[in-house]
């Protein structure tokens, strides 16, 4: 059984993310999906479809950690399982964030299949947890987009295992995937990512 | 006669989508034009000429289905007749947006005569209703622009009479023109159509 | 001698348009400078240096139509002829707007020296008083700048009384100058032109 | 000892340059960092770390010019001797702002090893304070980016000593540091320097 306070906090701080990310942009058109732990076995997850700058109470349901609704007939976030993989794979994770930018999305299909992003001598680069210099070199995976959720994350999963520093990745085509200890640490990850992604287009727009 | 709260809030729904679309820059100088269908013969529709971000009540008149006036001697939009023929060939749509964007006009006119824009392989493709994956194929149409209303009301109605599934269309040089079965919906189909737009502009932008 | 009532509200037209341009990006580090005629012989107009988004009411004066401060020792924008040769040309204008937006600076100084910026075929010049269709072109004339605004009235005022009908001008790295009968219909005149400006340079940065 | 009236007015105007700035996109994810003068030998300095958009008076800190913390156990910003080495070298100086846009980032990045970037022919020159002609031409030096902060302290202040007329630098792939004798006079340099950069690359986007 999940303490409903904690749900209830996990819950606002999801509401508010939402607020803020679709207001950058990053979440148009009902897509995105955020979640937040509550505890060992207990993610608070939006449910499906809903606008994301104007969530309220009831947009936020609880799953377990196989993605599995409790105590809900709402239908989560059809991508549930990629947060899900993530608080199983890490502990320390408090926050997932699945944002939707133009430029993740025109990025993500600009890289060759099978291509990561490499991102290199930014000092915002320093924005990411556990990174202190700008000379780190930043790799960001891209994987096709998929309906298969499953294999998704079974894929997701094993890559960040092995390579458990690295930030995100993006779904060619889809967006972005970032976490964080906390929903601020998480936030700050997305607005990170987003400045290198534009910075990356503004490099290629103006070198074409 | 039609039902005086049906029209009220109608045109409430009009105003405060204006306020939106105006906010996001895709209704700039008085230009566009928006609709709600009131009952099987009337549509609320914007007067000619407002300011699309400050509309009040007295901006939002009503129309039969052949787009002429109802109890007002207000001018409704030039346009008029381009949102009653899709409430004329649809039953089902509740509202038609007619929006402004420079992305939606620049687009419109890098595209060749008699090519549609094409887009394929975007997760957001599923925000319009009825598309359930990114592997579909959306077919954006562009007409020509005229002052001849009443032969493009005819061009528009025939061709989505052909290709009910498509969500919307461009006039070169002149914006969009998108429907929905509810307001709501139809404000989705406008934002996922100008992050469309947005990423196709960006992949010309940096490809050679 | 002017009407008091007549100034404050010239004045509070011209405050509420330095918010507005101001929170668009149009009139950025005190750049600009906005009029708005008061009567046949004074023109209310903003005082030289201030921040165009924080406008209070001490920060617009009253010239005559030579620029002369009126009950007044503040200093008048530097540029203030270039607002009062356009009153005295055209009496039916009521309000004129310098912006200083990134669009029209680096438009204007990407045209060859002594060539005009042509507009054609989009349906929003006709958001310009007296044009009616999309088929018109509109010629926006570029000159070049100078600290001698004497010389620059006189240039701006014989090419507007040879083209009554175009409505604005570009000086090279400095900015639109446009006007209207009311400061409402010049604020929709600025929007147009940015509209514009931005329309022409995403369709030369997609073709470059 | 410095007075607290003082340090108070000093916290309260970075506080609000935070907002600002950072409602601008110029301080993404908790980067940036912004100083006052308080008195001949102490300074109020950005606590290290914080988002710079949501500053509350415990994020100010008093740091003396050799970038020691005063009175506190605070740790100031990694960069804080990139602003002292300013005030010490010229005594006017009241505000440093460092941001940190796509813009400053990409440019910083474009611009070949030891070429500064150089403007001419933009009337928003005269922002800056004793800059009077569009024909003057603005030298912005470019320097490495390095986590040696007592070396590029050096650096800046020699360069500057030489060219004391030029208003900021750019430190590659990190960011701006502009300065002003208030302020409100530090701000407006920011906000020109953004607007020229956006000039510069929206100049490079359209020309092959």
């Amino acid at each position: 059984m999940f303490d409903v306070t904690r749900y209830a906090i996990a819950a606002q701080s999801i509401i508010d993310a939402g607020r803020f990310l679709y207001g950058q942009g990053w979440s148009p058109a009902t897509s995105s999906n955020y979640s937040a732990r509550i505890d060992d076995e207990h993610i608070a997850v939006t449910v499906s479809g809903r606008h994301k700058g104007q969530l309220v109470a009831g947009d936020v349901m609880v799953v377990d950690l196989d993605g599995n609704a409790v105590q809900s007939n709402a239908r989560s976030s059809a991508e549930t399982r990629l947060h899900t993989v993530l608080y199983q794979t890490f502990p320390e994770v408090g926050a997932v964030l699945h944002t939707h930018s133009v430029k993740a999305t025109v990025l993500s299909r600009l890289l060759p299949a099978g291509k990561p992003l490499t991102l290199q001598g930014y000092e915002l680069q320093k924005a990411f947890s556990g990174i202190d210099t700008h000379e780190a070199e930043l790799t960001v995976p891209v994987f096709d987009n998929t309906q298969d959720i499953a294999a998704l994350a079974q894929q997701t999963g094993d890559w960040f295992r092995q390579h458990p520093d690295q930030p995100g990745y993006l779904i060619r085509g889809h967006g972005l995937y970032t976490w964080g200890r906390t929903m601020s640490d998480c936030l700050r990850h997305v607005e990170a990512f987003e400045f290198l992604f534009e910075c990356e287009l503004e490099t290629m727009r103006v070198r074409r």
